[in-house]
């Protein structure tokens, strides 16, 4: 009994309008009045800081300390790796002042010509050159090692077109930089984080994942390898929804960080970096939600629980206050996060859809039959379905409903993945099938020259070369050359 | 019996020294390659966490919310503000281009001329700008206030003279900035948060503060008052911990946000801000650490207790180690954070010296005739004391120990200050009492001229216009004009 959001654009008829809709209607951010950066409104920064704090825990419980390096790198510094600073020298932000002055012709300020920097500062893209420089210092023995530093931070990336959340100019994000004795260690580093990110991805934002290995072309700008997790929205495109670089001995190489082995051998330092950034929300946006607005998984919502109270005068209002507060606190007792919204300035049909769009899991209401007889209504906000219930034992039953919708959402997402998902044989029939969107599993010739030509033609990249998958040969389906295994692709954002 | 650490200088040998060495042997902070920029390192990073936890709990207990603004405001919005403007510009970061391109010459990187801004962009001194000019689209009437939001950030100032934690270039902080229909509710809500802050620091950083307003010259850039708090440093020299400001409807002004009142009559919206930043490291580090180290309060230590088994052969440690569990058991149940360092690469000595450095507020030892007689060393950091005890009760023990050690730090920073505290009723009198340090209380007749006076021949300032403290009226000790109450005075950080 909803009612409509009519501002809402539904998702079959403008997938991309909808959710910009859902990103500004349900107050999750706005853009600003800087090109490119956005507003992180509360009740999006709200989800993010759950984010934060459930991967923190994960961080620490495998070892990881935080840390906080400077928000400048030398110009210099970037250009230290030859990859790295070809990927990202065409999108930097760049101080070259350090002072304003007052506009000789008396209207506002200018930029201070005699405030010069010597070099150019960039803000930074990533964070690899400027940690490098100090773990430098900070490594002369194997006895250093390892290093587990993780930074959560802002970045800028100036990207020419951009989209809430997914694509801005500012993101937070978090960057993890670890440093190892050995290339085992680092390449186990960076496969325990990819598992780390699956695991946060599908258990707490309830969105499944294909784990896998980029191809050289779409390789951080400075690794050697990158591990990747993608996810499938909605609209059958792809999501990258995070990062783990095997950065070899390379920015050890280009800072010269070497140190000394157990047997007083020197060698240079191996790493890895990691990261997940704002672009979560997105993919936790359209994963699941709908026409009616938001849909979060427990484990993400800002609150679990709202309950709307149905009341004819302010005495019956009076009499379920004092009926729900206790409900109210014996579902806190219990871990589950409540927002009771007795506001008499709105309306319970205007309230009901305010909280749907907001994609509060469950909403509980309470009139004056269920008053009588001790019953509430529950509401699902992942299947729209409700029923009224006893009130005797709510807290229990809540309980067991939260952890089921959270398993629910993630069982939809899969089972809408595993419609989407295809193996195909001949390029036709991939050029047919990439327009109906989905991830589709080919044999390619491994290499970039195959991959360009397909890019061109369809619009659809290599997402990773698997893990965990069939590794059965076979041959290209654009050269028949002779493929290792299958490997997926997709349209992405 | 703590090894002496030979790196770390006096307090009395050069305090600022000593201040230098101990940030850096302790781990907290180093200077970076960009010039006023530090790294924060992670042991310096987890104190900062529990600060930040701390106040992000008390801010929510008292409704705020989070979110997050642009690291970059149009330089255009800064001079919207006249005094606004005038206090941020001299030391702005600017960012003027968003591209590097390849050095015709072949050496590295330069700027991409052709990528030139429009318009300049400023990376954010404070976010009151940016900030006001987003509150204009989510104002429109009283329904849509109080705004209470607060933001975790990153902000930059162009200092000339930088210092670990206490002066840098860039820094970490909050900015909470709030809206209201009422210049009542404002000024409430700004004495609010500087009571938030007085209760942090006292009773979390251990550090007692004045309470009280600044002078119009020593005002935060566009404010109508600022309120602060000021701590007393070992050296005598005040540092301010915090800033709460009433702002009026300057930048509601400046940014055109009206709203429509209860009688539908239009008005600028009132605001506060209020922040607090990394500084308040520098204040925890200087009020309580000693020529032995860091002394941390238990409150914000990221460990509370240390154990260090004292063993002649691998037998031994193996059975401390089992002895030594149940223990770690017993505390962390009990809520106490707990670090067991039986690493053997280390000799008891050195650990002991290391973890005095770290200000790990309790230190427990066991040695061979401990395992014998069932008993446990005892040392706490803030005395430098110890005591042998049964292992029998020793949880309980060791909750009530730190809570005494809490309220002990305390206590001797509130008796140091008793001690640097004097009333002066002569300018003579106080040109000589200020070379000891400390708070001057003192009659000024109000005006900036004697202000400036006394600043340019003393280097003293007023801290602040005291709250809470004795408003009997007299004469001003330069002037001898009248003075409504006593000002704190004292040279300052």
């Amino acid at each position: 009994m909803a009612v409509e959001i009519k501002e809402l654009t539904s998702r079959s008829d403008n997938y991309a309008q909808w959710y910009n809709d859902l990103v500004l209607k349900a107050d999750l951010a706005e853009n600003s009045a800087v090109r490119g950066c956005m507003v992180i409104k509360p009740y999006g920064y709200a989800i993010w800081e759950k984010i934060q704090r459930q991967l923190d825990d994960m961080f620490k419980e495998t070892g990881h300390v935080n840390a906080y390096f400077p928000l400048f790198i030398p110009k210099s510094f970037l250009s230290r790796e030859a990859n790295h600073v070809e990927g990202f020298a065409k999108e930097c932000a760049v101080v070259t002042h350090y002072r304003l002055k007052n506009d000789p012709s008396g209207k506002g300020v200018v930029v201070d010509p005699e405030a010069r920097l010597e070099e150019e500062l960039i803000v930074r893209p990533t964070s690899e050159t400027i940690i490098w420089s100090t773990y430098k210092n900070w490594i002369q023995s194997y006895r250093d090692l390892p290093i587990l530093c993780n930074q959560w931070a802002n970045v800028v990336r100036w990207e020419m077109r951009t989209r809430l959340f997914l694509r801005t100019a500012e993101f937070l994000w978090q960057e993890g930089h670890t440093a190892h004795a050995t290339r085992d260690e680092a390449e186990e580093e960076t496969r325990r984080m990819l598992n780390v990110y699956a695991d946060f991805v599908e258990n707490y934002m309830a969105v499944p994942v294909l784990k896998g290995v980029k191809t050289a072309s779409e390789r951080f700008a400075g690794a050697v390898d990158t591990y990747c997790i993608e996810a499938l929205m909605q609209d059958g495109k792809a999501l990258q929804a995070g990062t783990s670089h095997f950065l070899g001995q390379n920015f050890a190489k280009a800072f010269d960080v070497q140190f000394l082995d157990k047997e007083g051998k020197r060698d240079y330092v191996w790493a890895t970096s990691w990261g997940v950034s704002t672009r979560l929300m997105g993919a936790l946006i359209m994963a699941h939600s709908d026409d009616n607005g938001l849909v979060l998984p427990p484990n993400l919502a800002p609150f679990h629980i709202v309950i709307i109270p149905i009341y004819k005068n302010d005495e019956q209002l009076a009499l379920i206050n004092v009926r729900i507060e206790s409900i109210v606190d014996e579902l806190k007792s219990l871990g589950v996060s409540v927002k009771y919204d007795n506001s008499q300035n709105k309306k319970p049909g205007w309230k009901f859809a305010e909280y749907e769009l907001k994609g509060v899991p469950v909403r509980l209401a309470m009139g004056g039959r269920d008053m009588e007889n001790d019953t509430i209504e529950i509401a699902r906000r992942d299947t729209l379905t409700k029923e009224t219930v006893s009130i005797d034992g709510i807290g229990a039953r809540i309980k067991i409903l939260l952890a089921d919708i959270q398993k629910n959402i993630y069982q939809k997402a899969l089972n809408f993945r595993a419609s989407k998902t295809i193996t195909v044989e001949t390029y036709d029939e991939f050029k047919q099938k990439i327009e109906d969107g989905g991830f589709i599993f080919a044999h390619w010739d491994g290499t970039p020259e195959t991959e360009a030509l397909i890019k061109e033609e369809t619009k659809a990249t290599i997402r990773c070369i698997p893990l965990d998958s069939d590794t059965t040969p076979g041959r290209c389906m654009v050269t028949g050359k002779p493929s290792v295994q299958r490997v997926v692709f997709a349209r992405s954002y």
